[in-house]
């Protein structure tokens, strides 16, 4: 959760220091919004209505239920009311929208960002009877302090009691947010990673309860520090061996805003080892999650094994533009999430140690497929994908039987628009390693902070190459070879100019060939919708 | 030295990799160049002709003389046939170019970056009966190795001869390169620092004589990665406290190329401890020396005391577009290199120690004051300063007493032409404490590579703010509260579209007060020029 002490631009100072509560939200209810609007992502995660920031909370339940908090104004389309508005699924592309699940105490208070567990054994006394007991932390910020607060929920995580007992951290400041919890199980406690923002500490506490918290260690001044950390993530999570076994191994994710070298907002991680009580980076290294500008605060869901892959998800903006986008004044809505990213590490050899982070199966989503195609060499697609009633598409391209002695060629693919002269753009130089994204032909948003064109390099490996790209409206998920470099990017078409078409172009691969698969998905929110058109959410019959 | 093996364009690579040295180049004078051209930055230094990139082996002498040699290709406007060029300077302002100083000892090698000692004490045992010979650390680069070597100058820098018990280091890689020396008192030993670029190492040498040299440690993925480490610098240099008092610390710099957030290169820099071998970071955090895309491989002039602020200069670009920019085509030469930056470190509180780099003093080459003005709350002026024969400007901006309980606020520049409708603009607000820069509006470079568009926070302090900047021609440097934050940025106005207008404006500052200064600035080429327009250099009549 950002604290605009040192917001990014002049006019979210003023928003967010005073856009206060003014009306109570009314409690009971989800609110229903209108998906069906043509900046809406289909198979991301975005709020019924208002402005919505970090997700919060994540957590996977014992009956296979992803839950995604997040935080959320309900009263604005920009932040300063912060609540945590809650989200369910199944599949992680259908979301079911719940009522607000915890609400600031006051109307003078904030609940900012924090994480959820489930206290299967009840080391917090809070549910004698049950094993699905969920305890939400959270910071609490007032005008004078932010504090480290808990509430707890007996119904499996949709309403929630404060503790009376709160805080269960303060430590007079009020720049001291964020905290993340995990179960460490070698010392049978509960682990905290919570920031102390503007002196750039990372601070590590254990419990055995929830309540009563030890400091364990600090983690200060690692990666880039811009002028404030936020949002710290611990977690284990698999390293995969070129040979195919694994290992576990910790991941500490910091989050800064602002001042990332793209401006505004972005998140570094930092591979190494947990005992308890102190986070050791494997190296010195600085690593970013996202090669582009719109993937900030991401979270891990509570609940997955740490033998498996782990999923994150983040927010797909970023605050240098959050809160000027276009969907707040044409839509009524501002913000998604990514696509959730199915996280593991590598051992990438001489550079250390990688966040692999991988899109999700996209196959049960799929409508349609609109091209298979298998070229040599060179290859021209243009796709018309105007019949794809979500406007949603996946793209899978892969270039095997690369000539390692002599890489060559480019792969290019554009989006374009039938009704306007608008265009997505990204590419790869084989030879160089050069990939681009451009969002700047992409008409409907102009603000100085909303830059075009990212970059990454990353060298062909093995003979083969692959790209999936997956375009859902205002947003465009790129992995490269199947997630070991990963950006999201936000774009916003102009009124009218609705993205329908495909052009992908191959050329001078010499003996190598490009296969490429484009495939038409089904909207998440659609299937939600009632017949008038708005997605009610789980509204329940007794209020 | 870049090396191109993961360039950042593919015809980059071809280029470096081909374009050796088949006519030699003829020596024993200077080679002529036109600084006349409308791109030309006119204090900055460029190359005669052809193309240049990394600063190499810049000393101080005895007398006061700046020695500057740079990776020069003088027979093509891309990179490719290395050689050491040469220019001096009593002021850093006003160059005299000299005769290539060291050449590739066959047509199949290069000869890449490095540094120069002076060595007073004869360690080297070159110099039996001088205090002023030049030794010079290089990469000899072939085809199969790096190799380091060495080159001694009995003519306090000018004509070097290859050590004949080269190379004096070999430990059989291809990626293994620029060697920085320095002098450690401690101990009374040389040490080194040289990147083993593909494995993200900077080794530390240590030697007594600068053809013997031990291994000391290694300093290991630290900070961005990228695709390579390029160019170590370590150097003692002052930290200035807030009280005024100043004590000495060690600064490692290394730059990275390609894979920058920005794309393409840029140079980090730590803070820390040398004890004659090893380096020890102050700090995890990772810090850029600019927050633009031009200033890369940055070294620092040898021979100031630590004591003193140092001197350092970079290549004012970006591997990803320097092979490209018009320059090349339209005036036939490629590159030019930062301002010096006055260097120190400072202590910035919970942020660590950073570094300072500011802009040199620059009243010994004002040629006129274009304005002086003062005001409060705010302030518009629109300068021509067509007249200034130069077309060299130097603009600093103060605001004081500034309302640290309600800071507000915006303060923009923006250099026009009065022949196209082309602009370069920068702007602060004063209460997020965003800066910018953009380029995006000079119309005549256009490349997927070139962004537009820099960002950096800078909160206000202390109730004061100050900006320059010096607009040369193609070059922009900025630095922000007497460089606390510094950007270098190539711009490239079309043909016919010579900047010659600037407007300032402020706004909304309240009781603040900004005043002004706009100075147009002398010539630092047009005063070495013959009648014929073209400089000559230090040509020597005996050749």
């Amino acid at each position: 959760m950002v604290f605009l002490a040192l917001a990014s631009a002049a006019v979210v100072v003023a928003a967010y220091a005073y856009a206060q509560a003014s009306t109570p939200v009314s409690q009971g209810q989800p609110i229903s919004g209108n998906y069906s609007g043509p900046l809406r992502p289909q198979i991301h995660f975005s709020p019924p209505t208002e402005f919505m920031n970090d997700p919060n909370g994540m957590f996977l339940d014992a009956d296979g239920v992803y839950h995604l908090y997040y935080q959320y104004n309900p009263t604005d389309i920009v932040a300063g009311n912060q609540h945590w508005g809650h989200a369910t699924s199944n599949d992680l592309f259908h979301w079911t929208n719940q009522q607000i699940a915890i609400y600031p105490p006051t109307n003078d208070s904030q609940l900012f960002s924090g994480s959820a567990v489930v206290d299967v054994n009840n080391t917090s006394g809070f549910f004698p009877n049950q094993t699905n007991g969920v305890v939400a932390i959270y910071t609490l910020n007032t005008a004078t302090a932010q504090v480290q607060e808990i509430a707890y929920s007996s119904d499996g995580g949709y309403t929630f009691q404060r503790y009376a007992g709160n805080p269960v951290i303060d430590v007079n400041s009020t720049q001291f947010r964020d905290p993340k919890v995990i179960w460490h199980e070698e010392t049978g406690k509960w682990a905290m990673v919570v920031a102390h923002s503007q002196d750039f500490v990372i601070e590590i506490y254990t419990s055995p309860d929830l309540k009563e918290w030890s400091h364990g260690s600090n983690f200060s001044h690692y990666g880039l520090l811009g002028s404030q950390y936020e949002c710290p993530n611990m977690l284990a999570l698999p390293v995969v061996r070129a040979d195919g076994t694994s290992e576990t191994m910790y991941l500490l994710a910091i989050s800064i805003n602002p001042g990332a070298p793209l401006g505004g907002s972005i998140t570094q991680y930092f591979p190494g080892t947990f005992n308890g009580t102190h986070f050791t980076p494997a190296d010195g290294a600085t690593r970013l999650t996202d090669f582009g500008k719109d993937n900030y605060a991401g979270q891990f869901f509570s609940g997955v094994p740490a033998s498996q892959k782990q999923i994150a998800i983040g927010w797909a903006s970023n605050w240098q533009y959050a809160q000027t986008v276009p969907t707040g004044p044409l839509e009524g809505w501002r913000s998604a999430m990514t696509l959730p990213k199915i996280s593991s590490l590598r051992d990438a050899g001489a550079a250390g140690i990688e966040l692999v982070q991988e899109l999700p199966d996209l196959s049960p989503i799929y409508e349609s497929q609109l091209v298979q195609n298998r070229s040599t060499d060179n290859l021209t697609l243009a796709i018309d994908y105007s019949s794809v009633s979500s406007g949603t598409i996946y793209l899978d391209i892969n270039v095997t039987n690369i000539n390692m002695a002599a890489v060559s060629g480019t792969l290019n693919f554009t989006i374009t628009s039938s009704s306007t002269n608008e265009s997505l753009s990204a590419g790869y130089l084989l030879s160089s390693g050069d990939f681009w994204i451009d969002r700047g032909d992409v008409e409907g948003f102009k603000n100085l902070f909303f830059t075009d064109r990212f970059f990454t390099v990353y060298a062909v490996q093995n003979g083969a190459w692959r790209l999936q790209a997956v375009v859902d409206r205002s947003l465009l998920e790129v992995a490269i070879d199947s997630g070991r470099q990963a950006a999201t990017t936000s774009f916003y078409p102009q009124v009218g100019g609705k993205m329908d078409g495909l052009l992908v172009a191959a050329d001078g691969l010499g003996q190598a060939e490009v296969s490429v698969g484009v495939w038409g998905l089904q909207s998440g929110w659609a299937a939600e919708a009632s017949q008038d058109g708005l997605v009610y959410g789980n509204v329940t019959s007794s209020s």
